[in-house]
Formats: C-alpha cells, sequence, structure tokens
C-alpha cells in the first residue's frame, strides 16, 4: 500500500499509512532488508504492530509494497542546454542511491545477502537507467552529444562517481559532483 | 603475522600461515568482516583453532593482520605508452576492490557496519589512491595529460566504475573495463 496524500491537496504528512511506510524506507536505507520486519517498523514508527498487520499481512508484503515505491518512474527531460543535462542525469542518480537505496540497500546489494531484494532492485534500478539513457540517445541523434557516447557507459559511470565517494569518504565530498561532471562533460557533450 | 615464504624461492603455498591468512581474506572478501573469526577461520581453513591461536591471541590480532597486507603498496609505473596506463591505472584498482576487498569488506564498508574497519581500509586505500595519483602528476607535468586532470577525481571515477558494475549486475560485465577506459580516455589523455 502506497503512501496516501488526502483528497484535498495538503499530504496528510503524520497519517499512519505514512508513518509506517515513511519508516520502513528508512530502515530499508539506512540498514538494508534484513532490518525491515514489522517490529522493527511498529518500534520506529511508533504505530502499533496490529495496526501494520491490517495494512501489510507480513513482512513480505510490506517490503513488496516498498519496492513497488522504491525508484520513481523517469521524469520527463528536462529543458535545459545540453551542457547543464549532465549535471541534471548525475542529479537524478544521486537522489535514488542516496535517498532512495541509502547505504543499507545499496550494501545489501553489492553484498547480495537477500538475493530477492538485489534482483528486484536491480531490475527497477536497469529501468531507470533506460529511460535516462533514452534521454541521451535523443540528444545524440540531435547531434549534441559526442556521436561516439554509449549513454549505457556513461550513466554507469555516474552511478559510480556517486558510490567511490561513499566507499573512499563515507558520504560524498562538497563540491564532487561538480568536479565529477566537469571532467566528464568534455567525453559527453558535442563541443 | 603475514604469509610466509620459505626461504629459497618457491612459496610453500599450503603452509599452516598461509591457510589460516588465506581463509580469514576469503571471508572478508566474500562476507565482511564480522565474518572473520577464530572460529570461522578455523572451520573454513581446517586448522585446529589451537593452532590458530598460537598465532594470533584474538580476533583482533588477526584482523589486524589481514589489514596490514590488504592493499600491497603501490607498484612501480609501468613502461607503458601513455595511452595503455589509464588502463593499467584501471586494472590496478579493479584487482584491490575484486580481489582484495571483494564485495563483503565493500558492503561492510559502504554500511559503514564496523567503522573501525571502514576507516582502516579507507586510509590504506586513500594512501594507495594517492599513489597512483603521483603517478598521473607526472605525466600531466610531463604534458602528456590533458592540463586540466585533476587525478583525485578521475580516480574516484576508475573506482566507481568498478562498483557500478557491481552494483548493477553483481559482477562486472564482459567487455566493462574496455568501455569504461575507452570512455574516459580523450578526457584524460592529450590528444
Amino acid at each position: 500500500m502506497p503512501p496516501t496524500t488526502s483528497g484535498r491537496g495538503r499530504p496528510r504528512l503524520e497519517s499512519t499509512d505514512q508513518r509506517i511506510f515513511e519508516a520502513a524506507r528508512e530502515l530499508l536505507r539506512l540498514k538494508g532488508p534484513a532490518a525491515v520486519n514489522i517490529d522493527s517498523v511498529a518500534t520506529l514508527s511508533g504505530v502499533a504492530r496490529t495496526t501494520i498487520y491490517r495494512r501489510y499481512r507480513s513482512r513480505d508484503e510490506l517490503m513488496h509494497a516498498i519496492l513497488e515505491h522504491l525508484i520513481d518512474p523517469a521524469p520527463l527531460a528536462p529543458d535545459l542546454p545540453v551542457g547543464e543535462k549532465l549535471r541534471w542525469v548525475m542529479e537524478r542518480i544521486s537522489d535514488i542511491l542516496e535517498n532512495r537505496l541509502g547505504p543499507g540497500a545499496t550494501a545489501a546489494i553489492i553484498a547480495d545477502s537477500d538475493p530477492e531484494f538485489s534482483t528486484a532492485v536491480r531490475s527497477r534500478l536497469a529501468t531507470r537507467l533506460s529511460s535516462l539513457a533514452d534521454l541521451m540517445t535523443i540528444d545524440m541523434k540531435a547531434g549534441l552529444l559526442q556521436p561516439t557516447t554509449d549513454p549505457d557507459t556513461v550513466l554507469g559511470v555516474l552511478v559510480g562517481a556517486y558510490l567511490a565517494e561513499v566507499l573512499r569518504f563515507g558520504s560524498p565530498r562538497k563540491g564532487w559532483m561538480d568536479r565529477a561532471v566537469s571532467f566528464l562533460a568534455p567525453a559527453v557533450v558535442k563541443n
């Protein structure tokens, strides 16, 4: 069950649904899938176990609901000069890795500690990266990017630029994104 | 205690020291620091616990010995054309991430599940990357690399190129290194 917003504009930030969902996401983000269960979600959200069980019959159902909304569908291409689009793509990727997966889920996928989870997230991440690749292909066909650009390789390197910061420094250093984008732009964007 | 080789050339591959050390390293590589203890090393190596305890008084002593030898000192700069050196650097980095840290230690560092371990590995990784950066700076001063090259950013992106493959696909795809190096070379090497 996804987080709900009330019918009239303003989201009910503290609705029970939202509190359950946000607690589960936070546990996943910080500690990985193994830390997500009805008890831990009850403790973190302050919502009674019985209330959670009325919405999700099991831990599996809860995980399915989180996965369903873990990685949003790809946004539309922004109306930006091509030189700024690389940074926009990097920001989208960084949002997924930092705010959606977080160190907990990222580490679990790398260690493959929950193969079903790894597979589910990898498939969603692939869909998302593939729609970003489509945007790059359009710009490439329009002659805006280097004709030899391989969108999949570029996107992999952008994903990696974030991961390397986390591996090396715990969290990305100030200015890391500017440095990475300035370095990569000449290899992607046509002069 | 590091793995020993006999005094006369040929390493004694199956020495007790070596078996203990290799088992500990393999556990670290595949499952991370939490999986390394005297019992698990005894089970995997087939060496009796008492024998291990004669070499390492505690799990901490064992971990210190592994850390000491986890990341080798930087190799000398190879005598290669500058265009091939980027691939050589990528191979050195990939060796560290795949054969030394492995998915287990990498995930533990990203999740920071053992802060003392993360700090120790990060410091050793930084030393190693810094000596690779020195090699790049020499080539840059010799006019062989793009004058705007920031070695630290380049090395971060190379570290990330490997990590992204593991995150996205479990293990790096065939040809990933060629694709990453061809993509990055024009941004680093002077035409």
